[in-house]
């Protein structure tokens, strides 16, 4: 007997599972046990149906979505349309027609994880979305099933292909912001609108995901603060190189005393993190822990053929589940309660680019508001003095985030300071 | 209910486990649903015995095996003892008395692992070793539950900490072998007798389980070739740095037209190669495949904390399936027939260092003899002439084993060349 699978969206990586299923058959096979077969397959409308008939799709493509949610022989539902609505509808309302349901789609599941994760377990079906988080890269899986017995204690990742692709560009070819989203852009890497991938929507969105599976909590988008890459400049990139770091989008989920800390910025990671050399649209993610110590997890962050590697994965447990009996268990059974770090406790160094007057005894002024919020200097560098506006560049010690607004508000309030750029930065 | 757990040994993997019960107790117990009881421990003799109470160890300390064996309220058996004998005859055992075993005994599956999975199937127990490759990395379990979608075309592995803690010395720093191997010994990480590590046979014994789980083949240890870093010189390091690469000990298994083929052999990685920056002690194991495309999964190879998580990982699962009555699931369940490649099929480029009279014509010489073989260059580097003798460098296109053995065999018989080294090309 066949194992009857509803696909929602045949876009790009929809069309990546058939060449997986042609390509590795009796692999996956042998690992499902029963033959998966697509039997239907949920397209906009009439138009779209006929051009993927006319380009050689050979699949039963249906324009309404209650022909999938009705048929009772299909017992895994494949949500590949991406965005919030309508998927949000059409995953409920298969969960709640008792169908195991397959999802990539990270921003629905950052956002209304809660609700699609309790409905699942109430009606005893799968909920899986391996390929929600660094796309190809089995990262999900293995925080839930092999780091079952360590304690992590830091997630970092570079967690957005877009952006370290545009981040590569800017480290290793010295190309300005601008010209990076550009090619990005050209290349297809980029959104006309790439607000979600630049400013670090998209990496915030997988840092929930993330910090459900790697700490047990339940924390919201909203709790996740982000900073894009927008404003970092040529010079920052410069200074970074010449004080032996690399900066790049990361994601940084851990765990301090008074509980999770979720956050997404541009970071200065050493150039000896193996962090550091994650280039162009690859992503990773590096796991601190108890245990193991340090681990990471690199590939394909994104990709027709990756994704659908990853979801098909999904599929295929799904697949045993049903026939072992057990297919209701969560896809992270790791929860607990986790309350949102306090401020205080949440440290790291910072970079600071500073313009000030190009004058005597800024280095002494400067000095002294961080020496008065207690914050020390780990390195000083001024730079570009041209008579008239001088550059300044500090690296700090560690400084909690309370400590990091207190005295970013006085440098702002400072008449001969001007803040150009302050940027976290991963100690080595 | 507890489950309760005999140890074969309490060495210092052993000794990590009470550890991460202690630290991280309430994930464990959320994971595997019973508290995890070390019941008995096996230790040689009452010497033993006594050190390990008076050191305030706490376990009941038992010298005899059959207190474990013919106890039937141990379910799982944890075999930490190394080596073949006798961990072996107690795995055995322990398996007919119906108990499911964790061992992290590379040695012993590379060599007798076909008999006791198989034992361990007709048993219908648990057989997990995750462990036993790359210490704290789950590659294994990724590999059995996530690449499941995934067809695998080449394992890459940096698989031995030893040899790459010495390796990265000799890259890094320009050390000599001797002088890294000292160092080594000094600080713990190889043996007196370091031939384990350094001869490559420590990194053969992973690829032969790397080739169970990622190519669902079942090869013998001698299948595997391995050549070690003993004749790396510094010429060799510092000509490879000139081109643009590292050396590393290097596992490979791939799967051509013609079957596996499995070797392990130090090997220039181009700089950018993910695996060129795995230094030190770590270990990484870098997958290509049809889906994910590649992949990278970086740890620590060895350890007291990782290994014993990666153990602990496994006790885990075999108490989950304990209370969900499906114990008796393979480890690895992808297996199929696999002939090993014909080696006319397994191709590399590689690096020849040559010395010859330091005359005229012995390139034009050089270039017959490859292109009596079908061989060409990508690049050729003289070196070293000093009047009497020089040194030839070459880098090969892509040449199979065959023409490798025979035009070693002519270079070999032709009177004005001495093939100083010869090593693999990982080409970029």
């Amino acid at each position: 007997m066949s194992i009857k699978i509803g696909l929602l969206g045949f876009g790009t990586v929809a069309s990546g599972i058939p060449f997986l299923l042609k390509e590795n058959g009796e692999k996956v096979l042998a690992a499902s046990r029963d033959q998966l077969e697509i039997a239907k397959v949920l397209v906009k409308d009439d138009e779209e149906k006929n051009r993927l008939i006319a380009a050689g799709n050979d699949y039963n493509f249906v324009t309404n979505v209650d022909e999938i949610l009705n048929d009772e022989e299909i017992q895994i539902v494949v949500e590949l349309m991406g965005r919030i609505e309508p998927a949000r509808t059409f995953i409920t309302k298969a969960l709640e027609a008792g169908k195991n349901v397959v999802s990539a789609n990270k921003d629905l599941i950052a956002t209304h994880g809660k609700e699609l994760i309790s409905l699942a377990q109430d009606k005893g079906v799968a909920f899986y979305y391996e390929a929600a988080v660094a796309g190809g890269i089995p990262i999900l899986r293995t925080l839930a099933n092999s780091l079952t017995s360590d304690k992590v204690t830091r997630i970092l990742g570079v967690l957005n292909g877009t952006s370290n692709f545009m981040m590569t560009k800017m480290v290793d070819e010295g190309w300005s912001y601008e010209d990076a989203l550009k090619t990005a852009q050209e290349l297809g890497y980029a959104e006309s609108d790439p607000t979600n991938d630049v400013e670090g929507i998209d990496a915030a969105y997988k840092a929930v995901i993330l910090s459900q599976f790697g700490f047990g909590a339940t924390i919201d988008f909203d709790d996740v603060t982000h900073k894009g890459i927008t404003n970092i400049s040529t010079d920052d990139v410069a200074v970074a190189q010449e004080l032996g770091y690399v900066i790049k989008l990361v994601g940084d989920v851990r765990e301090v005393e008074s509980g999770i800390s979720a956050e997404v910025s541009p970071t200065f990671l050493p150039k000896n993190h193996p962090l550091a050399s994650v280039n162009d649209v690859m992503n990773a993610v590096f796991v601190e822990s108890i245990g193991i110590g340090e681990s990471m997890y690199y590939g394909p962050g994104a990709g027709q053929k990756p994704t659908a590697t990853s979801v098909l994965a999904d599929i295929i447990r799904i697949a045993r589940r049903l026939s072992d009996g057990n297919v209701g268990k969560p896809f992270n059974e790791f929860r607990r309660d986790l309350p949102l770090a306090n401020p205080a406790d949440v440290k790291s160094n910072y970079y600071f680019a500073l313009d000030t007057p190009d004058e005597k005894g800024k280095i002494l002024h400067l000095s002294e508001i961080f020496n008065s919020e207690d914050i020390s200097f780990e390195q000083v560098l001024q730079q570009k003095a041209n008579g008239t506006t001088a550059r300044i560049v500090v690296i700090t010690h560690a400084m909690s985030k309370t400590q990091l607004k207190a005295v970013t508000e006085k440098l702002e309030a400072a008449e001969d300071f001007t803040v150009v750029n302050t940027l976290k930065v991963l100690s080595n």
